[in-house]
């Protein structure tokens, strides 16, 4: 069944709940055959971080350039800065065949939801609400009122959890990553996904 | 979770697929938690079957009863027999947490999925017609009209596949039985199954 579509798989979930730390475990992980795609943003580049790796890194006038030019599956703000997600890379390798890795927030990945119901949506969540304060306090940079609303942010977006096929605890970051793999694998065997393949067979098509 | 309902898995498929070899299998692997529901027939029992594990065997009479009464959660006839699995066992099992299995044909999967819609529908097919004409002629116990009798259903029921939730291939009896393994691992994680669990940790419920 290689020539049919790819799948999209998409993971998001709350701030701080360590969507990317699964994300690089995930692309770690040589048994995945998923194609990636890098997000876009224009918040500075980090010590460490590489264009093209982590983000591609654009300018604020860049970004709005390839919203204006329809080139964004999905995009948000966050703190004055611009994510999102190109869409050319998305839909190319899945019409190739490849399923696709999006990480992304949750905003973002609702846009996605209705442009491509399809999708597989899997919403990371924190093992409770006590470990994700502990989470985000514990990164030691930020005020107490910039935790506050990131409490707040995480409720609501939990809440959002609806608009998902699939809610996978972050305890550990190897056991989030099997159980992600196991949702690909399963999904795989979706009799929506396969069906035209089974008519085939049968001489139906 | 363990407080919550269990979760119903069913798994059908064409006659000579294969169903009650893939069933074996899964109940001898321990890791696997669910209770096994074991049907009741009219038929005869074969050498080596057991009442109780295999089937329970009824007469025609104690199974007409068990339906009047509504006992019956799906039953259908096949070559002057009755099938079907009691409802009792699979309710009270369901309502105390535990995941139950169900290995039945498919005009009995039909009458599951209408009462049990957020049961899992498993169809196990086989790698491709040719094999499913090999393993029935393979068993060398029928004569001509009845293959044909058997490939023709065998053709309606794949179509019916578009009644279930996943396909799984089988091609090799331990790799079917990972694959259905997966598929109940990952339906654990649907949204739809644990939300009232998030709700409640966030003080929604």
């Amino acid at each position: 069944m290689s020539s049919e579509k790819g799948m999209l798989i998409v993971l998001s979930g709350p701030s701080g709940v360590g969507k990317g730390t699964v994300r690089k475990a995930m692309l770690k992980d040589a048994t995945n055959k998923f194609k990636y795609s890098v997000s876009m943003t224009t918040r500075p580049m980090r010590p460490g971080e590489q264009d093209g790796v982590d983000y591609f890194f654009r300018t604020k006038a860049q970004f709005e350039e390839q919203i204006r030019q329809g080139g964004m599956l999905e995009y948000a703000q966050y703190v004055d800065h611009y994510y999102g997600t190109p869409l050319k890379y998305v839909q190319d390798n899945l019409n190739n065949g490849w399923d696709v890795f999006l990480e992304i927030e949750v905003n973002g990945a609702l846009q996605v939801r209705k442009k491509m119901p399809d999708g597989v949506f899997i919403f990371l969540t924190p093992p409770d609400l006590a470990s994700l304060r502990h989470r985000i306090t514990g990164r030691g940079s930020e005020d107490q009122s910039t935790i506050e609303k990131r409490m707040e942010q995480a409720r609501q977006e939990i809440k959002m959890m609806s608009n998902y096929d699939y809610a996978v605890v972050n305890d550990q970051v190897p056991q989030a990553v099997k159980r992600i793999e196991k949702i690909v694998q399963s999904e795989h065997l979706r009799v929506s996904r396969v069906i035209d393949s089974y008519r085939k067979m049968i001489g139906d098509k």
